[in-house]
């Protein structure tokens, strides 16, 4: 039992390490003036790759946290393929991100917080309910979700008062 | 109703040479060794950007015909925003794919074969009919359908036999 609860505190505290690490990432974004949403990726206990939010900057649409930690990723293990990845990041993915996370074949989702406009994995549909011939994805919701809220909406406030 | 068959004529053949600029994209993946879709975007009756699938050459999960033809538009407009623009692709648009479409605001799409497996205009799931704070998108099936299957089934019939 003892031995439960301290693997249960190491696991939780190693997940929330790289929610952590993709917090940063989402700090990035917001000194860039871009709504600030970062994300790692994880494999064999190491980040493999690293993303935030660059839509304005880069002028392209698809230039989410999420795309731009594949891409990093994909880069470094020189392969599409993500098997056995896991992926955090702050805010909910919405469908495009979704669509490619299920087809890279990552494994694990971590989300900070729900996206109630755009989100994929619960707020407006469920996407990896729909057998999209890939593999099975687990999807976990929480990890710093008060840290990554407050950002986001100390961007909005900052972006109103414009 | 002479006129109105003559205008029906000349639109139709308008989408129809387009979606043919769509399927010379695919033959360039065909040529590739990648599965054959291909991609154009246009503007004011102008192709402004064109893509084919590069998953494989690319090693990136993303770089589908669509998502490549995006790219190419964004950059001539120098805006990731494509309203009023309509996109013409060779296989119907997967969730990752259709997300982009739908962020970008592109009016409409013309795609020409459906896919069971992957597909998000219809054969999986409607995309486009969830509320994702994007302006109204009209989707059409059917240009090229038998020439763009043709060139899907002789890849795949390719590949097998090696």
């Amino acid at each position: 039992m003892k031995q439960d609860v301290e693997n249960a505190i190491r696991y939780y505290s190693m997940n929330k390490s790289f929610m952590e690490e993709a917090y940063k990432e989402a700090l990035l974004a917001f000194s860039k003036n871009e709504i600030p949403v970062g994300c790692v990726i994880v494999k064999d206990n190491k980040i493999i790759g690293r993303g935030h939010n660059l839509k304005e900057t880069s002028k392209l649409v698809y230039s989410h946290a999420e795309i731009n930690a594949i891409a990093d990723a994909s880069k470094n293990l020189n392969n599409w393929r993500l098997n056995d990845c896991s992926l955090y990041v702050t805010l909910e993915p919405c469908a495009m991100c979704m669509g490619a996370i299920m087809q890279s074949q990552i494994s694990n989702v971590y989300f900070s917080v729900f996206d109630k406009a755009m989100g994929c994995c619960g707020s407006k549909l469920n996407l990896f309910e729909y057998n999209f011939q890939n593999p099975k994805i687990n999807v976990f919701q929480g990890l710093l979700e008060e840290e990554s809220k407050s950002l986001l909406q100390e961007f909005f406030k900052k972006l109103r008062s414009k």
